[in-house]
């Protein structure tokens, strides 16, 4: 199968899955009380709202590629990766004061309203964050949940734990970067990097590599998939930041004006300060991190960020990572399955063209 | 060795392993960058501040009470334990926005501060909570790496873990009651217990029951220590509430208002509530819950609690969890060690006298 059909047809199996896992969980949690059917409810809505499940497949498609041959166990495994990934994107929301994820409410809105809704509307914001918090929580103890039952052998397991949660603690360290340098006004394109690397990175990397110790890889497919999937989630991470500015809310599904309101050191801002006039780069700096700027202001960085030549810098850059890339899974492609090679090397494509 | 004596043993030795998990976690971090050096040394600063470490000395207590016989590996596995609860802790502060924890201040706030001298103070609050976000995700998968590395086969370590995390979701489960009680007038007893016995009571059973777990001990130790670690717990709880707000804030490090400005349904206003007069009910349900009541209000509510009559009742109330908890413990006291029944039924009776 092509690139896009496969990931049609596993995207279809990780969502079928998750209502799976969901069902099980609403059903225990109705013997708990009508609080926690509601909250977990609120949970499935918002995993179940979108996302491309690139990360489970190609958790999925590492195990299949290596010569894994439990299908049935892995697929019943793969919503782990999704859950970890909704949990840290639960935390993050809050901390980047984020109000839409995936075309809705994140998930510290949709408690906010329902406070606002329910009592006075005092204090609501800080009632919907304390959910989300604990809501991230959760989300993650339920994939860690799913990783720890699933049906394989225990040495396996206690290996893909542990880079779970390795994967899980560096999106952690990675997200503490950020949010320090929303408060610097230089950010090297190298620093970028390393951050990406962590808080995108992490997950793009230990999903193939959780479904590849699962499948009893060899070290050499092991770091095969490694390299691929770091320079991949790099150009994913480059692209994504085009899209988040110059992509459209609709397909998005979020506000095109949040990362420049937030600070966000992106790889456009860092280069744009390096190659913008005097005069441009003191719009920048005032600009970046207000979160009350102005309309015009924030239009105005991102013509700023095109005129200088930043947007082109950076797609070519995305278009320069994904190709080594593949490369790398095609270094010794003998050793993956044809579907697996397929599916990488169309991702890597994928993540390039992609317009949400 | 008697119970106290016991306890200082264990304490000590678990202390020296969380400062071993500690120093390793900073020669990782500084290869890093600075920036984690300090992240994880303030980490390291709120973990070792205090904390009477009574549930990773459970956790001991159970394996070697069992009859497990690698007493390096269990200690050596201890501080995970220790750091579910600090990670809960660190969460918890955040929702409560308490500023004190262990005579010195919460983990948001330590971040508040920094960030407040560092830059010009805008903001400052919310990247304390963004840290302290991080910060208690960190020490969860933190615990988490210790047990899944532990020194044990691999079947008892899945079991440990499963554990463990399911332990993680019921603390998380019960603080959603707790905050969404906040805001409702009635709580009864019954509601009240079921709330604490997850909140509280999950780790209070969970550490022992790991332990048990990691010792391989019967299905009829496990059901003991189960029972008599739920209404141990509940006796913690019940006069950990009572301290909370009649202790000496010198002693329990933290002030002694905050429960009722936050509005906590503690079993001591649910009961001051029920025993008060209409007159009182209305000064009760005025102050409960309001940040900004004047001292002489929060005073009043206190001296309404002694007067119904709601302290003397908990006070009482705990003495009668305490007692047949000792009771499960002794049913069968030939099936666990000497050491054993002499920690837990002394720990039983510590937390009705304990003053912090």
């Amino acid at each position: 199968l092509p690139f896009a059909e496969i990931l049609d047809k596993y995207q279809y199996r990780v969502n079928q899955e998750l209502e799976n896992v969901f069902r099980a969980i609403l059903e225990d949690a109705g013997k708990l009380g009508g609080v926690y059917v509601d909250y977990y409810r609120n949970l499935r809505d918002f995993v179940m709202r979108g996302g491309k499940r690139l990360r489970p497949v190609s958790f999925i498609m590492a195990y299949k590629g290596v010569g894994g041959k439990d299908y049935e166990s892995i697929i019943k495994a793969s919503p782990s990766i999704e859950l970890l990934h909704n949990s840290t994107l639960i935390h993050d929301d809050i901390i980047d004061e984020d109000h839409i994820r995936r075309g809705g409410p994140t998930f510290h809105i949709v408690y906010t309203d329902w406070f606002e809704q329910k009592f006075s509307g005092r204090d609501s914001i800080r009632f919907g964050e304390a959910m989300a918090i604990l809501g991230g929580d959760n989300l993650f103890e339920l994939g860690l949940s799913i990783l720890t039952k699933a049906n394989f052998s225990s040495n396996f397991l206690l290996q893909a734990i542990d880079i779970y949660r390795e994967t899980y603690k560096k999106i952690c360290e990675g997200q503490i970067l950020d949010i320090l340098w929303e408060n610097r006004a230089e950010v090297t394109e190298e620093e970028y990097f390393d951050m990406i690397s962590m808080k995108t990175g992490s997950l793009f990397v230990g999903s193939p590599l959780i479904g590849c110790t699962l499948g009893n890889g060899s070290p050499r497919q092991f770091e095969l998939l490694k390299k691929y999937s770091l320079l991949m989630a790099q150009a994913f991470q480059v692209q994504d930041d085009v899209l988040g500015t110059f992509g459209l809310e609709e397909e998005t599904g979020k506000p095109t004006d949040s990362d420049i309101r937030q600070g966000k050191r992106t790889l456009m801002v860092i280069k744009a300060i390096e190659m913008s006039s005097a005069q441009d780069k003191k719009i920048l700096l005032k600009t970046l991190g207000n979160k009350k700027a102005p309309r015009d202001d924030v239009e105005h960085v991102k013509k700023i960020i095109r005129q200088t030549g930043a947007l082109d810098y950076v797609k070519e850059k995305a278009s320069n990572l994904a190709k080594p890339a593949i490369g790398e899974i095609l270094k010794e492609s003998e050793i993956f399955t044809a579907e697996a090679i397929e599916f990488f090397s169309g991702l890597a494509e994928f993540v390039l063209n992609r317009k949400l």
